[in-house]
């Protein structure tokens, strides 16, 4: 059995297109023998955010401290910790940092994902 | 996207063999669409403990708050709020509630499971 903790673990700042101030911690992933999907602990710093962005597999978030919004499709929802979240397939979606504290979540994903014409490839960050 | 909080639904108690004060919620699942994987919330009650037991897929936990002790495949490990396990498949594990307080996890399973000789069924909770 793997244990680990978030705070224990060095961040490594998110680098994509749209980002501001995220920080991604690999929690569990295929490196370490997951076989079906990934658990990533993501820091977004106050006023930052994550990509506005859609892709072809889905997201299960859980949120671990702090308050943000979430951006789905257009509608804005308000988010704080304890919070599930399921983001659908293909469906646009950005989080954001509200307040003066960090918004901590936990992200999971597949570790593949289906390219569309039979093609299957790893999941980014999986 | 769908929003829920664990102190907003139900729990309902687990009834299986070697279970002692243990409720479960399923708070991301096959009924909500989720493609892959799920996510549930337990609550294991003071002195209370999930079944000693093993299977053929795996386990990715969150501790949401509470402590306990984990065993895998005959060693403990105490865990606390903030801790992220990978329970590999087929090692035994039992989570048991330590201290007056609840102690709170994510289990998060995938949606279905190879039986061997060719057949796949849905992982149980899922």
């Amino acid at each position: 059995m793997l244990i680990r903790r978030a705070d224990e673990m060095p961040g490594q700042p998110v680098d994509m297109d749209g980002v501001k101030d995220v920080s991604m911690r690999l929690m569990v992933g295929r490196s370490d023998g997951a076989p079906n999907f990934a658990l990533r602990h993501f820091t977004v710093a106050p006023g930052g955010h994550t990509p506005r962005h859609a892709h072809n597999y889905e997201h299960e978030v859980y949120v671990v401290a702090g308050a943000g919004r979430a951006e789905s499709d257009g509608t804005l929802h308000d988010i704080r910790a304890g919070d599930v979240l399921l983001v659908e397939p293909n469906s646009t979606h950005q989080f954001t940092a509200v307040g003066d504290r960090p918004l901590e979540f936990l992200c999971l994903v597949p570790l593949e994902h289906d390219c569309g014409g039979g093609a299957v490839a790893p999941t980014p960050g999986s």
